[in-house]
């Protein structure tokens, strides 16, 4: 199976654990069967991979995300990378033109599309497959999934089959209607709109070339800025006229608020957390290594995470974004394709940061124009290059690197420093980035 | 006026700001006019000061709480160190003691004896000042000040008073009753007992004499550990006769629990926070440098501090002891008499803190057996001595020092240091004092 899954953006509405760095398909939140955590894409790729371990898997996202899909998927994850955020029709277009010119994959070979985040089992993803399979021989030229609903949501776009076969072709499709309105569709057999669909990758690459002129995926790349937004559904389904829909039962959550993924949780807490007896339907999700100590709440979800403390009524908590656009803060804690850094003191001319290095991993080769660094290192062994000049580093060495200085750290194993920045003007912009050196070593 | 402040143990009921190191008045939650906030030991000083600018203050306290009244006070406040937490009773024999013995108080000069936190404005200083007035001249041995009760409370002692004078003998005391019994006492013009007393000092050293065998100040200092926990109460107020007590109808509040310090806010939070309209009756107090937001919450009080978080129905506050009680972790933050600290990381093998040193401070000399420890200065000019080797200390230097060698660091101006940490048993037991040393000056 060739499978594309998009992965959306920088979603503020699961603040404080996503924020503009961190989207919350990355937030380790799902208890696997070994008592680990796992996010979202992890989930969902590992349960791609049980269903089919020859499952190629090409993930359309944005640059900022690349780092944490290797962070917790590794490299052997495909990245259609978008330079900027256009909708799903271009990143669909930029994926399937990658897939063709970067990976080789035949245009007659089928493509399933689906979204990185339903919280689903194992049985959505033998229907992807059954979807898939059904795509290469059938004489549609788009084949969707459709959620049967369990009930009348205003929150989906719905799908109105011609029959209540369990492969139909399609009747209409109707926008997100009112409660009202979605029960209609629903007594005549509608389905929830999921966004998967399956196809030819040569059906994609027609209606791309056919909307977009461009001649291959480096130039559509190079043009990626200057596209229109739109989405596949506008730009593609709702026009097609050789579509058929499948109908998928099975479990099928879309955790896109606190009040959905509250749902989700196998626990009432994740994290440090106590509950007294009087608390009622209250979910707590804890990463800081303080407890948090609830009494006497209902309905209540709590969030705390570097970045922020969120207290909210769970029905309120869908009205998070405007207040979360307010919020104007420095990022706290980042994942990163060589480790993760988070911030653990700020005062008006110095910033602490830990930063954790993956075992094999290198920061860039950089230096700041307006802060000094100091690093010492508090786990891992590893080595540090600065103005040319490599060293060996272990725990308890303190490496300086004034204002102007290049520097580097290579992680041998996992590698924990303690970074100091200290000058008047402490900014993520203050980075100049050097080629990887030749180096003289000291010691 | 000669005036003892009773400042009472380790407050757990108003975690996370309170805890083991920190009793609730010493945290700083009142505004003041001129917009910074004060803690009630620094609101309680100012108010007395401001009645009485010759108020000679002595503060019977345990000696954990002498670096944090030094730090809010200053140095010329008197101290009662208590070298445990004996009751009432034998704090202010002891605190008599000091006050002849050390500070050279005559035995017919009056004192004034009172809780540390009560919420209260200045027209409770003013009648603390008539009553040692009244006591100068009073036959009475003894007397007392009582409040006005405002509602029939369950919480508190009750005084009857022999009539409804100002100034009045004692009828009989009432321990805390049912509301009902406190409706009763209120009717028949009883008054709160707020644990206020005025008498001369020899009174109280004649009763100290009476019931604890001891020759001086420093005998009964030494033998402190041995004495029984008994309140002043008990054992001298409800055996006088000659006793009366002034009736006090200002405003006063015991800020005890969390409902009743969110009563005394001046406005819904402290510190970063955000409430959307749909918050009712929510107070936040944050110590945190990230924001709290609440949504659509009623009647909650949120406390963040790098102690924990709390998120509690405000009834339900009062009943978070025995929760605090069960939550075992290190200090995260205190204040000394040489600063403060804060943990921001904790690792399995390294410990990271922020260490602020008031100007003209230092630290002990010491070493640790376990530990490694780096310093990295991020504010101010100073001095430190590491094996007895004097080096300046500012902006940007790193200070090493390995296990088993001593070190200080002498704060010029206000002096902030990264400290990390590392060893295989970090601990605060393991800290070896030295004598300040005769040091070579490097440079």
């Amino acid at each position: 199976m060739n499978i594309v899954l998009l992965s959306g953006g920088s979603g503020k509405r699961l603040w404080p654990l996503s924020n503009d760095s961190r989207s919350k398909q990355f937030i380790k939140i799902f208890k696997t069967e070994d008592g680990e955590y796992e996010s979202m894409v992890q989930r969902v790729y590992r349960q791609i991979c049980s269903v089919d371990s020859n499952a190629e898997v090409t993930i359309a996202t944005s640059k900022s995300q690349v780092s944490a899909i290797h962070n917790q998927l590794g490299a052997n994850v495909g990245i259609s990378v978008e330079p900027c955020r256009r909708d799903t029709f271009p990143a669909i277009a930029l994926a399937a033109s990658y897939l063709h010119d970067k990976r080789g994959v035949a245009a007659e070979e089928v493509v399933v599309i689906c979204p990185v985040d339903p919280y689903v089992e194992k049985d959505y993803f033998e229907a992807l497959q059954k979807l898939g399979e059904c795509a290469a021989v059938s004489e549609a030229n788009l084949l969707l999934m459709g959620i049967e609903p369990t009930y009348p949501s205003a929150k989906y776009g719905y799908i109105i089959p011609k029959s209540k076969e369990n492969i139909s072709r399609v009747d209409v499709f109707k926008e997100k209607p009112t409660e009202e309105k979605a029960q209609e569709y629903i007594e005549k057999g509608a389905l929830w709109n999921g966004g998967v669909f399956a196809c030819r990758l040569g059906y994609v690459l027609r209606r791309a070339h056919e909307l977009i002129e461009f001649t291959d995926y480096q130039d559509l790349f190079d043009k990626y800025e200057t596209l229109t937004k739109i989405s596949f559904d506008y730009a593609v389904v709702e026009h097609e006229q050789h579509i058929e829909v499948m109908r998928f039962a099975g479990m099928w959550k879309d955790i896109g608020t606190w009040n959905t993924l509250a749902e989700a949780m196998e626990s009432s807490s994740i994290g440090k957390a106590i509950l007294n007896d009087k608390c009622e339907n209250v979910h707590v999700i804890n990463e800081l290594n303080v407890p948090v100590l609830c009494m006497g709440l209902q309905d209540v979800v709590v969030s705390a995470s570097p970045e922020g403390i969120l207290v909210s009524d769970k029905i309120q908590s869908s009205y998070i974004k405007p207040y979360v656009d307010e919020i104007h803060q420095q990022i706290m804690f980042a994942e990163k394709s060589w480790g993760s850094f988070q911030v653990i003191d700020v005062e008006e001319e110095s910033m602490t940061i830990k930063v954790t290095l993956n075992a094999g991993h290198r920061m860039n080769y950089h230096s700041h124009e307006q802060r000094d660094e100091v690093w010492t290192v508090i786990e891992g062994r590893g080595r540090t290059i600065v103005d040319g000049v490599e060293c060996q580093a272990a725990v308890g060495d303190v490496i300086r690197m004034p204002a102007g200085v290049p520097h580097t750290i290579i992680a041998d194993t996992k590698l924990q420093v303690i970074e100091v920045q200290m000058g008047p003007d402490i900014s993520v912009h203050d980075k100049k980035k050097y080629e990887f050196p030749n180096t003289t070593q000291q010691k």
